[in-house]
């Protein structure tokens, strides 16, 4: 049924895109603990290749020895992503269909503070691939120094093709993903592991550039950090925090895993937060007994490479594995992104069109928008991600501490109901308290001490896109109570069958005929109507004009004077509604359609204008009649004329 | 008759647009001489704050001392720009039409030389927007150092506040125009004249920075000048020539002058050609005679009112001045443009729609493709003219020699025409050899020196548009020959008025009860359609479904498994279709319009996706059916209902 036209559209979408995939086909499979880890657990983990050296970088300001206190920064950060954890599997237990940051907190602390969690997401789904683009190509920089002063062009190419596969839709396939998820897995241990043995022996080799002045030599240690001050540490415990970023992916996909669900959730949730700080534990640890401090062209994990394996083949395993799982990180984005957007639309804060899975366009639309917004964070910020660091955490921690205080509020409302008690659930609520309470001060110092640095754009995008939800949620509201009351009245039907057909012509050609066909199949009251922008044209079609021809349907041409063609043909049709107030007008457009559908913008100039301009008028509806061309020699020049397809078929 | 929706979208176009112009407005006021110059000559005389810089920009390589070839090369431009003239002058004489380069090459040497010289003009057009624009913000950040580093910002501003104005629809008035043009003149003037007298008396006051090394010393010159190569003078001669550029504007617009329009034309030409050299002249000698060098911070010009005029408020004047005659040349493009790709397209060789002047939206996006295109040239090349400078210059010296070989074939044929004789014309023939000649070696020696610095540029881009005029131009034909027989055979009129109705619902809304009916007035064979994206939903429908309420039309659910909306449908009209191949099926897709236009994209989700995507489909037309709410809630719910209005008409 689908046009010539229409299907050569579709091979190029098909080749372009991929096949559509079907929404019930996403999770057939259901997750263990080993595939569930790598399909949930790359945003979480990959923040390794990156929280260690944020902390370092604020403490290098005091000096290289500073960096004794990176220890002290580190274990509050191991600390909290212990507390987060155990407080997100409370979260699985309460919510076994999926509790993200959004439904948690709407169902418990409100509309607003849901909605507030959701912006936050959305903004740092956004930054996520911001981030982790920016970072797993500074892996690829690192081992590559050819390719350094080329960041911003990399990132870019890389959001693009990571945009553009999932545009043709990425197969999210725990097997696929495991490859970089278990090898960067793999590869840190080994690298901790050879490190730590190198380490300990002092038998390692410092070919990576060694921090001058990290000997303590006469100085005393007193004097040697002296320079860092308390704001300083709480500095670095904010930049640390992106560590914990994504470590909530396994509450959202519960319904993901194999039965019992809440029990394999949870043992991916222990299993990854075990992994994620023994790698944040290692890579610190190793930093400090290399002596390594941050510098420009080489990332802190590179150096520690580079120290543990030199220039060997297994320093160049680590920077690729590390920069794969940053780039999956990246697209775990594409896929949380319309998810979220499509809930909060389907509680109409968002264009409810975004609620239907069904419509590639909006999902086409939505990764484009994502690749782009996180396009221009990279090019404004020049793919720093140490400037990109501050928005992103804000906006995690902001998402965590509503989850948690909507979790406390849960349990207990749980507790008061009949048959349950506080005394049974006291553990829920002191581990989701604690989680809550340190996520606030998280955020807190985060907010205090990174606002200069960039956390104020969070604080302004976020209530921006908050008002934004409301703006959409009161106008659907409005819209309901205009429109709803309608219903209850009676429908009147009136068996009034008067209806005028107007039927635009561009000139004498054969779109005429075909087009008159169809006119006279829906009414016997039609008339031609040429607007003549060139007066000698219009002239010319009367004259030629044959009434017989034509079936006896009259011409009208309307001269135009200003060259214009909707306004003439707008008072026109204006006075004709007047003349006849009770008749409906059904203006017909012709339009040509080819089977070359790239050149079909050389078709319709005026057809488009007359339907831009005159679509929505009062008193008349608007028809468009295709005039289906085959540009194939060999074959019939009128594609799909209904009225010849139709004798064909007799 | 518009619908309030329309009227609010009117609104905000008429503040953001402004007016609407009428095209037969634009030449009503005929122009003098001094008018005209101010009209015409902003693109040609502006280049003189750049042409003598690019000059001696070559020739510094060589040393401060080679500066004194700036003379020699400046009065072989001087030459150039006076034999240009006068051959652009006999273009007048022949096209009293109006001569652009792409009619009189079209005309003379066929269609191919044409659409050369028509494709270097555009690609001019936005160089003269990046170029002007440029410069005219360098003459800005000379005066005022402070904004130095962000010129590439600036440039975006201007370019992205020149297109606004010019969406908003500029007046082409002579008088608004005069101010920046005549100011520039009488300050470059003044400047010369006092800068002559200082620099004669020795009375000048080397405030600004003097190149070093501008003294002979005890050098020889000829050691001085020993870096000096020929191929160094060509290229310096070739940058020079973008004194040149918009000289042939005059010609273009001969029917804007008072009669006898060409002697008027010709008078403005002189007078302009003459001001152009003279100011040349003066700016060449006054740097030699300062000793002046370009360097990065501060142009040639500011450096000559500098050592000039001082600090004093006639400098400031002089920048001023500079910067508007710049910005007005750049605004001289969005005018150009426009006007010469309608010409193209009436030839068959753009989209047709191009062509009509009355499509504000077609308008409206030559102006943002034009910024968007200089845009991107100020981002690629940093907003740098010295980059631009060879781009810029190949193309207009191309346009030049097609037109001018154009005009030599132009007078042999007219000397063929019986009574005529080339003794007549021969004076005619001279002169646009000479300029021909002439414009072909500087577009050899600019290719030539130029090509690795960008010409390269040009020379791809160029073929690439010519190459694509010729694809559409070679669509036209195929489309017309496989329609054009069509209109031949005789018209059959079917009498059949089989029409089945197919009506799209999307719930039990009020929306159902309008485009009911609008559908009872179609037709009598209806029926309704609901695509069951939630089972539960179809089924909740099919209980409500009221069929006397609903005059008797059938409801048909069809369930949509894998919750798409439009593939199921797709299938069902399949069916129906090749059940009664003789049947024409109306879709009617409802459609909420409100008189918020902003909110609308909250509308329509189910709508959009089905008028995208089945639109053109074989043996279906397709009707919207607007259902107008007014959000007012002191007005009547429904905006346009048709039935309503008409009730009320009644």
């Amino acid at each position: 049924m689908s046009s010539p036209s229409h299907a050569r559209v579709n091979r190029f979408k098909r080749v372009f895109f991929g096949r559509p995939k079907r929404t019930d086909q996403q999770h057939n499979e259901r997750l263990g603990v080993v595939v569930g880890l790598s399909v949930f657990s790359a945003d979480a983990l990959s923040s390794v290749a990156y929280a260690g050296e944020e902390v370092l970088l604020i403490l290098a300001v005091a000096g290289a020895a500073a960096s004794v206190y990176s220890l002290g920064v580190g274990l509050a950060i191991i600390a909290l992503i212990f507390i987060v954890a155990a407080s997100y599997n409370q979260t699985i237990h309460a919510y076994p269909n999926g509790g993200g940051s959004y439904i948690v907190s709407k169902e418990n602390l409100g509309i607003k503070a849901g909605l507030t969690a959701g912006a936050a997401l959305l903004v740092d789904y956004v930054l996520t691939v911001a981030v982790s683009t920016a970072s797993g190509i500074r892996a690829i920089t690192s081992a590559l120094p050819a390719l350094q002063g080329h960041e911003v062009a990399l990132c870019l190419l890389a959001i693009a093709f990571i945009g553009w596969m999932n545009l043709r839709g990425v197969k999210e396939s725990g097997t696929l993903f495991a490859v970089p998820v278990y090898g960067f897995i793999v590869a840190m241990f080994v690298m901790i592991g050879v490190g730590a043995y190198r380490a300990l022996t002092g038998h390692w080799d410092p070919v990576a550039p060694i921090a001058a002045g990290f000997g303590f030599g006469n100085a005393s240690f007193q004097e040697m950090t002296s320079g860092v001050t308390m704001f300083m540490l709480l500095r670095a415990f904010a930049s640390g925090c992106t560590a914990l970023s994504g470590i909530e992916a396994v509450s959202n996909g519960v319904q993901a895993f194999k039965k019992p669900e809440a029990e394999t959730a949870i043992k991916t949730m222990n299993l990854s937060r075990t992994i994620l700080y023994t790698m944040f534990t290692g890579v610190t640890l190793l930093a400090y007994g290399f002596r390594l401090m941050p510098h420009e062209g080489e990332t802190l994990l590179s150096q520690i490479a580079h120290v543990t394996f030199g220039n060997s083949i297994f320093y160049y395993i680590v920077q690729a594995s590390t920069s794969l799982i940053l780039l999956l990180a990246a697209n775990t984005a594409y896929a949380d992104f319309p998810r979220l957007a499509g809930m909060i639309a389907r509680d109409g804060y968002l264009p409810r069109r975004l609620a239907n899975l069904g419509d590639t366009l909006v999902f086409h639309y939505g990764v484009m928008l994502l690749a782009a917004a996180a396009g221009v964070l990279i090019v404004i910020f020049k793919g720093d991600i140490h400037a990109l660091i501050p928005l992103y955490a804000v906006g995690v921690f902001l998402a965590f501490t509503m989850s948690q205080t909507g979790m406390i509020i849960h349990w207990l409302k749980i507790a008061k109901q009949p048959g349950e008690s506080l005394k049974r659930h006291w553990w829920s609520v002191f581990i989701n308290t604690l989680g809550a309470l340190l996520s606030a001060v998280a955020l807190i110092v985060i907010g205090i001490t990174k606002f200069v640095h960039g956390a104020w754009i969070v604080c302004i995008v976020v209530p921006a896109l908050v008002a934004y939800f409301m703006h959409i949620h009161s106008y659907y509201d409005r819209f309901n109570g205009r429109v709803g009351n309608l219903l209850s009245e009676p429908m009147t039907i009136d068996n009034a069958t008067k209806v005028k057909v107007v039927l635009t012509i561009g000139g004498l050609s054969p779109v005429i005929d075909h087009s008159m066909r169809v006119a006279r199949r829906l009414s016997t009251d039609i008339t031609a109507l040429y607007v003549a922008v060139e007066p000698e044209l219009g002239e010319k079609l009367q004259r030629k004009w044959d009434l017989a021809r034509h079936g006896g349907v009259p011409l009208v041409v309307i001269p135009s004077p200003y060259r214009e063609v909707v306004e003439p043909l707008r008072r026109w049709l204006d006075n004709l509604h007047r003349e006849n107030p009770d008749t409906l007008i059904n203006l017909l457009v012709p339009v040509v359609v080819t089977n070359e559908p790239f050149d079909n913008y050389l078709h319709n100039g005026a057809a488009d204008q007359i339907l831009r301009d005159l679509r929505y008028t009062e008193g008349i509806i608007v028809t468009e009649i295709p005039f289906y061309v085959n540009m194939n020699p060999t074959e019939s020049v009128l594609a799909y004329d209904p009225n010849q397809s139709m004798n064909a078929d007799d």
